[in-house]
């Protein structure tokens, strides 16, 4: 990477974080509608950034919150990336649990306390200053760049699939580039490689029409909380098995060499169980706490809700229960697929006298970017600058439904380049990002650049 | 009966209606702190009621609210009947449901509307205005007679055990009588012979110190949720036949003669079926609907509670679960004995990881008063006076904690002569009170004064 790039970066320093820091002192939270002011200043905000180092930038509107879209494509024959992050944040509550105020930016131990610092504006923005690091010194990028910067991702991001679709022309790219994940911890840096999918279903059981006396019809009515745990029951074995039949047909195993790289990262059990408060662990026989939680599919009961739920008691038999569940996928399971084998399991075992209604919300497939991408390799050697060391390869048990999209509309592998810290409280009081990891984020991104644009297409 | 008597309800009829209509018009609801002085106001009128009578009446302070006593006690060498009723209603809330404001008592269709109609002001008066027309034509009564009227019936009778330990010999007696149940149909009467008792309990479940997303954790934390639905699942099997050992070891079953007369009890599943929107009914087999709901032991699940419960979707993996859930208990089950069997139980089943907290609530035995008891033929006598037709025996699903109070600290049965109806929305919108039903339950009591009285003690 050209010196001048590199001494850029190290000039301008404090000025990368002061400009953070005005961005994370806009509340910008999607899921309020008293914030749309500031929503529409966030946006305003960074469409500024790519118009002040050079780039066309716009406020594309969609039915709720502005999507920002920045281009500059001058660099004939080389490839195109698209960056892909967001700038709405989740709603800061509990206030009180704050040390500092959420949208009082604080240096503190090396970190910058915000809402949003890490999640998702001060990564996003590492992949801003390295290309106005590159504009401002070599005067041209060695990459045609797009920037895809929405406001929704919060909650659900509801109009994102639509924008992509009617925009699939201007968004063309050979690669995706998205920085909303974790290292693998302080110091480890980490290119994720896998997301699991997901399947999210509602199971609303109703008995008699309405909350009946427990005393006076109990034992001849059929309860729907009764039926309710039976069939949740059904679902899972004690390992976490799931028992839709065919469930596991179409999982792509773990391969011995992703076991053998799982198995070498440092991973300490009693930290892990200590951080989440739990004296022992349980899971899938055969498999480890890593490979659990990165490559093998799930049902977890996200919600239950029947009946009397106040202090105290109340005799009653509920007219309603009803419940939240999900799947995580793997690679390979389509979450298109579980649903009409779901609502047969769960018919079976709908007792006479309960009605149910199964509804789905949002599915997205599991994914793997094939690692020996070229795009892998340039991220791996842009990762070394940045970091002063080779990157591990993980996966991530949770999902980022926009890769999906990204694959199947733009027919396009995104890489996953997180600079975060698994402690750095997302979307909890307290959100930090280490300052540190922010510059080596901007600084393997203004390589990042470079390498990419190296990749013959 | 004297003629007098008789003579002296049917010229009354009216005062006596515009009398309950008063009562009915204080809003005295127990749960609510606003209705203090309604409650206050409506233990003065019961006992002005009483003392207008001639009868000794004392409103006595509880922690909470106050409990009337009234007594006359001079009919040497006859027995003496304790009467129990309350003078607290239930909420009336949702208040757009009624047809007619629930305090503004009004009469449509022979029946008379309002809240606390039927549960219990317009039962509990009927047993007033019996003794007022003895005393006001023969001037005394034929049987030593105690009222207890309490203001917490619909709140948990919380103070009421106590207030009956401490005033054994003020409350001795040779039988108790109560009026807060039904006919077994319109022009039906009945004597509830038997009532289940209950053993509530609430199970707390906590996993993760925190609710945990379900993508970075799932599959390798154990889920509280998860672990809930499997606990409460293996209490009872498909039929509602409980799991935990032991539990029908004390079980007094039906006798011959009990399951004949309550086949020849008319019942149309049919209408039970519409009457609360089930389309099939299920439970133990080889047992019938009414046998069920009044003398076979239950485990219903009364509330659920864990992780999101809002709209759409939240991929949460819960750091708690809870059930709220009630035993139905019949005759000679003991309560007491049931926690220590069920946590053993719970605890087998509680998997590593998770930590379990059950929390007892009230229990009550159920009871069967003994049908060749001399009462019972008493108040045979005194329903077919009042009703012109023999009552049957029936027993209920409910469970009423002070009939044990009073067998356990009075070493007296209850007499459980209800005039309501089933439909007559108790605890609901538009609760009404058979119009000619209260006046034949005033015969009755009056009746049942004088056959009481002949009662050999």
């Amino acid at each position: 990477m050209p010196a001048a790039v590199d001494q850029y970066l190290a000039e301008n320093a404090a000025a990368f974080e002061e400009q953070l820091c005005q961005l994370l002192r806009i509340p910008s939270v999607s899921a309020q509608s008293t914030h749309k002011g500031d929503i529409r200043a966030a946006a305003e905000w960074v469409a500024g950034q790519f118009r002040d180092m050079g780039m066309k930038a716009e406020i594309c509107e969609t039915p709720g919150h502005p999507i920002v879209y920045a281009e500059l494509c001058q660099a004939p024959g080389a490839p195109t990336a698209l960056v892909y992050g967001h700038y709405d944040v989740q709603p800061p509550d509990p206030l009180d649990l704050w040390e500092t105020p959420p949208f009082e930016p604080t240096r503190r131990n090396g970190n910058l306390y915000a809402r949003g610092a890490t999640d998702d504006k001060g990564q996003m923005f590492t992949h801003v200053k390295s290309a106005e690091a590159w504009l401002k010194t070599v005067g041209k990028l060695p990459i045609n760049l797009k920037f895809l910067i929405e406001g929704e991702e919060e909650v659900g991001s509801e109009h994102l699939d639509d924008y992509i679709r009617l925009n699939r022309e201007r968004l063309k790219c050979d690669v995706c580039v998205i920085s909303d994940t974790s290292q693998f911890g302080p110091g480890l840096p980490a290119i994720t490689y896998g997301l699991r999918g997901i399947s999210y279903f509602e199971l609303k059981l109703q008995g008699p029409d309405r909350d009946l006396h427990s005393g006076v019809f109990g034992g001849a009515v059929v309860n729907p909380a009764n039926a309710l745990v039976k069939m949740l029951t059904a679902l899972v074995d004690d390992q976490g098995r799931v028992q839709v039949p065919g469930f596991y047909d179409d999982v792509t195993p773990l391969t011995e060499r992703e076991r053998k790289e799982f198995a070498a990262l440092p991973y300490d059990e009693a930290e892990f169980k200590s951080a989440i408060g739990v004296k022992e662990l349980n899971g899938e026989a055969d498999f480890t706490n890593i490979e659990r939680r990165w490559a093998r599919p799930t049902c977890d009961i996200n919600g239950l809700t029947s009946g009397y739920q106040g202090e105290g008691a109340k005799t009653v038999l509920p007219a309603k229960a009803s419940a939240k569940f999900s799947f995580r996928l793997v690679p390979n399971q389509d979450p298109a697929n579980l649903k009409a084998a779901l609502e047969t399991f769960l018919k079976e075992r709908c007792p006479a006298g309960i009605t149910m209604e199964l509804i789905g919300y949002h599915g997205a497939p599991g994914v793997v970017v094939p690692l020996e991408s070229p795009y892998v390799a340039a991220a791996v050697k842009a990762v070394e600058h940045g970091f002063g060391r080779r990157p591990v390869f993980i996966r991530e048990g949770g999902s980022i439904p926009v890769v999906s999209t990204f694959h199947d509309l733009l027919g396009v592998d995104t890489l996953l380049l997180g600079w975060g810290l698994n402690d750095d409280n997302t979307h909890s009081p307290n959100e930090k990002f280490c300052l540190a990891d922010f510059h080596r984020g901007i600084k393997t991104s203004a390589a990042l650049w470079e390498e990419l644009g190296r990749v013959k297409t």
